[in-house]
């Protein structure tokens, strides 16, 4: 599991006083990336070459600037042919749960743009993953 | 159905030289809450009170600034006692679907901020906008 | 002159229920930068090559939701050396001045990072612009 | 003087690789809001009636992902009948200067919507940071 603090900015807030739905999607790709840079990036030729291809996000209690700043955290959950499913959490510093989120983050040609089955290397990084998750 | 056009702006690239993720729900944003307006506004006390609980987005195809504007759209799935499901998509002007989104959208009362029924003025105008969607 | 229409977004609007004084230098940039195309694009080797080297602005009326779109401008002040100086306004449909901005672009060679001085072909550009604009 | 970190998000960059020029006003915002919260924030009603009214920001370095953070940095330079100058600067950890920035605040009423003069407890507040300052 991965986990970084997000401080919430201003900018974070929409008219309704609380951070807006699309700036989750921003907090959670703080944690995703510096979680895939960790697993992936000793043995993928370049961990930008890694896309979001779904998000599923539950939004349980609003954000405000009071709260100051989150928790975000990324794990693994599972892996196929193509894609790499990772379970995200926002969690306030006073530990209600802000956000659940659910990820699909697919390998990517670089040059053809394409989606790509992963390396032999990338699914070993990603085995050992769930092996220490589970440890 | 509910159908607008965003134009893409320089700020919603990132780094990799396309439309962030999260400005995405942005854009959904932009056509949901016009469809709200539209189709609760005339029954609901008000359509501040209906927040976003769910958004589970599917990323298609890559937007960049070359795109110069997509289309929105948002259409009612179904509703329940105290939610309402959308199906949305983002398209190219070449028609390309760049996003396909289900949303869960539930109305909040005001004084006490949680969620609340839907009043039976506003079911009875999530009906009509069912029919008037079959026909 | 260069003038575009920006459509408000519901995203651009903070807790004051305003548009946030950073989005202003957005709504600036997708006028200014349609401007540097028209105007050095057949020219220069690459509008990527100006940026922005300073922006003053003066904040004259707020913006909310209710404003809709507003009209960019952008017009050429005047150029040295290795700058560009534009004069630009951010109007509401009701013709109100929200905000006055000054703003300096300058060249920047690509391989060096550094700025360099306009080009010949680019200052004959700038000055019939010049031209044109006193026309 | 007010300094806080900021720490750089991926969203911050644009398709340029580096942080957008309005997000420079973002950075800003965060520290001078928390500078008028520590000084004005024990003598004037609210300090959400303090607003921008004016930027000028000249872009000296700029700033990338590789940054991670920055140092954000607010002071007080002189004040009026009815406005507040401020200088402020945005450093990398290196310490480098990224940009340099004057900003102006003014009070404003909250049941006119316009401008005010200072209280004469803002002012005291006011010239004792000023004299801190000196010292």
């Amino acid at each position: 599991m991965h986990e970084i603090r997000v401080a919430v900015r201003w900018r974070d807030m929409d008219a309704y006083g609380h951070v807006n739905n699309a700036v989750y999607l921003n907090y959670l790709e703080e944690c995703r990336d510096a979680w895939v840079d960790g697993v992936l990036g000793p043995v993928a030729e370049s961990t930008w070459d890694f896309v979001l291809a779904r998000v599923a996000i539950d939004f349980r209690t609003e954000l405000t600037q009071a709260d100051g700043e989150v928790l975000v955290r990324c794990r693994l959950d599972s892996f196929g042919q193509a894609s790499i499913r990772v379970r995200e959490e926002i969690v306030t510093a006073g530990g209600a749960i802000s956000a659940e989120a659910e990820s699909v983050i697919v390998p990517r040609d670089p040059t053809t743009g394409r989606s790509r089955p992963l390396t032999d290397e990338e699914r070993a990084a990603l085995e050992a993953e769930l092996s220490s998750e589970e440890a």
